[in-house]
């Protein structure tokens, strides 16, 4: 028998084991199995605060160890990428920590709790860029969508033409129960904003990206439908139910917000996220018209991207239902035959496959930071607006920075 | 051979060639044809500026005779209903007008160009309901949409809980193409307003009649993104294409409104119309959740209502198709068998059913313009807000009239 | 005022005064309003077994009168055309001697109960052509559905090129329930058989005109899965209840049939009806694949039709929903503006367009006899294959009559 | 810095390296990582023809080696399961060879070539289990989709009740251009049969098992389109193309193949099968109607089952679009909060999570080899029909083997 020889590689330290920390132990797993990576990743450690939950998420994902110390596991030496999936309130200081370390950092999103923190997060990116090579991303992972992927290529090609609308909803409904335990994400402290943060960045960002127009301001409104909800002791994933006369915890977020934006070009975009939308499991929409076309996406079959065009004989124009799955498509290649679909954690995968080439120097690793506080910014302009009767907002311009500054040299 | 022998006449002068005019003339010819009406309408006059158009319709829908004088019509003294399909900067003085003259009204929506027109209807018709028992009614066609009814009725029997999200849009394309050609329209002289008052208003009128809640602010914005159109001479419908280096016109109304809304409630609204959304012919979507439900519309399948049970089994939940077209559904029993749909003009046939039921003392017509000029107060906040930075601006309460005192008596 | 003029009338005796017989009456009443006809049609007279239900029908849709007596309606002297719309047992006697008076027939599908009568007709039909001019035609009415004409036309393009397959399914679900009631449906002495003669016939005609090929062989199944059902005494439309206890009628015709079909260009057919398909109210669906392309429709969405075209560009590619509401579509330039959809009715209002034309010397009348005898020669291959082990069994070729011979002169 | 502990290891040898191969890898590697399984399997070693393809994927997949040679793999002593998923000539050596060797066997279906290899296998496959207890399971992966095993549920939860109709279709269109290149699977001596075995064997096992039912005679009509393919030297995928002038190859099995099937209950069943339908990358549909309820499903939104539920309040049916993502869902728990769907590997996982289970006695390895012999009868008797004039042709009976009497006894 011939053995096989392992690769350059990648040693990984993942902070964080909810939900997110387990999408992204996966997508570490499997990146390198499907695409031809420059690096082959390694789970080095997984890091939590709970010590009994670590060691299983570790062991779960076949991490080489486990720490509930982050600071010790950055300290190491052997660690060459750290992975930050906490809650919101922590992101600054591990990323700036990791980054002050020489160490590449992918952290969630959204970056940070507040825009101050974010822009401190970029300045510490541009210097750990400029003195060691690092590389960081922000982990929207909903860019790795195939069809949003195709999405941007086709506004890229002209097929969209110039865009008029933009129209975005995230629907989720599992608040709609106003039993609906109390979780960390409930809590601004922790989570900085509730459903604006959670979920409606993603919106924000993905609008940003694939019409490559910038929201310039807001008119939001923001609202709490149910004010405190029982509490269930340590709550790891979404869902659950608690018993009958739990303690209730009182809820410091948005339920839901809703905006209408203006981008640079003179779109128009309206906005909306939920979690109390019922019936809507994870209903992440978005929509496009422009002069020459239109796109159409529902995150529900996220193997699809609905695509209009105009110049479609007249008598044969309609939506395309295009199946996101084929060779020609993002990201689609490395997998099966055409019309053989992915699933969500696929996205993380397709992130770690840009991150590990970013890091190779092949690509950018993108959102960077700087991008990423643009996002926090038009968070900032929503809840600005929310609270200044709805009045138009307009979006913070970005402080120069080094990495902002050489972007705009010829 | 036995004949058959004619029924109690409803006699109506309908004014209006236009798109809506030939919708409503085939309703009236075929409203009782279909449902048991306790008076047979007859087309006696259609009214037209233009003689050749005028006679044109009045012979392609069987009426009696035309004219070119909505005047001399109403003084003729045998006609009954009087049914307003003009712009609607006519609509308050042939409304008014008809109403002195005791006549039954029917008059389009939006019921007037502004909420001081509308007042004055309002006045009008409460005055002539003293006098000589008129009914009024303003055509918010969407209604009589079995979907929509169906929705209502789903709202009335608690099934949808306590609401707490309306997302409303409609979305048409006609003026996607920077040459499509400049119509009435696209005049605020004439049509007061642009999308707001023409797809928007429906939007309005829908969610607060389905969700029997009323908005009482907004945070709207507006825009035009095609700032004149050229001219092809008398336009009647919609559509159709310019001739090269034709004149254009200036647009003077909205292209496309976008708004928050808060209701009585507490629910938040979202509402979008624009007819530059390309792809979108004419999409007139609704969905509303509730803590219990949701239902989910879109009018290019106007014979399907999503709906959501929330009490569903655990593992079976999801969005049921109803094919809305059964005999336990809102008017379809008087149609044809279960799976077997209606179109677009069938809402105008069940408008003239509830009107006429309505002449005759059976139910009320509705809306009425008392309900009609709350549409028009919300498109009036709508505006306000526009052009005030998009601030929350409060939907006017009604002035006290006669009508509405009387809603308040015990 | 000025008066309207009437226009050169067409008289037409209704026989017929269920489900079919109505839909006939609005159809008759409304073509001249939206299409610009060489004659108006007149609803003279409404012919039925039972006196008091014609009255009603004959008034419900304004006729001049009615009778209970076709011949000797037959025998006025002031009828143009008769229509058919009785049970199938009676088609070729009333069709007969109508064409022997010198009237134009249409006549409902399926032509006949069995194939000799069938034949029978097409002699007279063509003798009377000869001897007359009278026109004749059954109706299909499918056929008038704008997204299927346009399928048609997509196939007559090349649009499709060499067509392989082709699925039918017409499912209904209103004899689920095994409670619901015996109707002449179910008897084969007046229906001729049951799923199969009415709406698989329907599937037959739609595939053989769509594709313009022809069905030469299938291999069929017929089953009955309800052997009796209870009597509601006289039963007009689908559905309704019977009461507890009631007697059962035994039902002699078939619940549902399947078949695999070889057309002559050797595409591969693929054949079910039923009505005990339970959640499909009226699921008449169609799906042709060709080397070029592919169309798909459902009748539950009769607005759309779905199209494929694989010469769109790779990556791009994806059935459209194509809302055959638009200028270009067959029919739908008469009605509304684009995305205001039609109904099941505006079916036999475009049969009676397109009748009125061809009594008028505009094109021909489609399907003939001739043609619907066809159909009938492939209700019959199914059975006798059905009755004969599913053995592959030829269609019969159509026996020599001056119309087909006509058809094969140069 | 706490390691983690490897856990008691299942060592695969993995058989095939093309597009199943790699699916099945895929799955080894991460069926643990996500459910709590009793062994943690390894993959030792990858076997395939060409050296370099062979190493490559053992890289690929991180198994610790790779051969050429599977009887070499099978003496090693060191494997506990042999993963075959070579073309269908090699199944039963290989298979008889790993159970003679006391090695539990993952088979790809269809299980075998002819009905005599299969009973063959069946045969070993008791000897082996009552010498050694080792677990035959053959790999119907579509069972392990969720909305399959849903509808399964469903349908032994009673919620469709007495099943009448099954209508199944799969659809790809890979072959549709009569210029897709040539490739083993077009070889009757290597495939066995072409779209038949390919992807209708999917179907039958499917529907047979949700109904828990079993077809038990069929009358069915095969064909090929496309009589010759371009060669492109080794073809390992789907697709590709072809260079100009390339030598051509016979094709020497179906692309499609359509049938009518009688199930023992008395339902009745529709199958289509064809890789010519154009615009289908991979539609695996089955519908399934009963007196109680219906259920309808699409894999290329395999997230998804509609189901119909009779029962639901009149005027408030139609089929529900469940997600089916959520805790209760047959295997979704252990991925990702509701509404993150899943995506094709994931069968391959699921499909291991069983098998490892019933390796340590948890559960039956279903299909076990008698029951997929059981889909071998069904596809000869398809076969049989289809060069028999579509005749009507019973299913096999099975012989009597000892796993089958077991069944049999009280």
């Amino acid at each position: 028998m011939s053995t096989t020889t392992p690769r350059n590689a990648l040693r990984v330290a993942l902070i964080g084991t909810g939900f997110m920390g387990r999408a992204h132990a996966q997508a570490w797993r499997t990146a390198h199995r499907f695409f031809d990576l420059p690096r082959e990743p390694q789970l080095a450690v997984v890091v939590g605060r709970d010590p009994e939950r670590t060691a299983a998420v570790a062991t779960e994902f076949g991490a080489e160890g486990w720490s509930t110390d982050w600071r010790a596991v950055l300290a190491r030496g052997d660690i060459d990428v750290v992975d930050i999936c906490t809650p919101g309130d922590t992101h600054a200081e591990i990323a700036t920590a990791a980054l002050e370390a020489g160490l590449h950092v992918l952290c969630e999103k959204p970056l940070a709790n507040d825009v101050a923190e974010a822009e401190a997060m970029v300045v510490a990116a541009d210097a750990a860029a400029a003195a060691s090579g690092a590389v960081s991303m922000c982990g929207f992972s909903y860019r790795r969508t195939p069809a949003l992927a195709l999405a941007r290529r086709f506004v890229q090609e002209g097929r969209i033409g110039e865009i008029r609308h933009v129209r975005a909803q995230y629907l989720q409904d599992w608040l709609s129960d106003p039993d609906a335990p109390y979780t960390w994400r409930l809590d601004r402290e922790r989570a900085g904003s509730g459903t604006l943060g959670d979920i409606g960045a993603h919106s924000i960002d993905a609008a940003q990206w694939i019409t490559g127009d910038a929201i310039i301001g807001v008119s939001a409104t923001m609202q709490t439908f149910v004010e405190t909800r029982p509490v269930l002791g340590e709550q790891v994933g979404l869902g659950g139910r608690a018993a009958e006369g739990a303690a209730r915890e009182r809820v410091t977020v948005d339920d839901a917000v809703a905006f209408t934006a203006r981008f640079a070009s003179g779109a128009m975009g309206v906005f909306e996220a939920t979690r109390l939308a019922t019936g809507h499991r994870n209903s992440n929409r978005i929509e496009i018209n422009g002069d020459r076309g239109a796109i159409a996406f529902d995150f529900t079959r996220m193997n699809e991207l609905d695509y209009y065009d105009a110049a479609d004989d007249a008598g044969a124009q309609g939506f395309r239902r295009i199946q996101v799955t084929e060779a020609e498509h993002p990201y689609t290649a490395a997998w099966w035959p055409a019309g053989h679909g992915l699933g969500y954690e696929h996205l993380f995968t397709h992130q770690v496959v840009d991150l590990v080439r970013a890091i190779a120097g092949d690509g950018a690793a993108e959102p960077g930071f700087a991008e990423a506080a643009g996002v926090q910014r038009v968070l900032a302009a929503v809840e600005r607006s929310a609270h200044d009767d709805c009045r138009f907002t307009p979006v913070e311009p970005a402080p120069t920075t080094p990495s902002r500054e050489k972007e705009h040299l010829p």
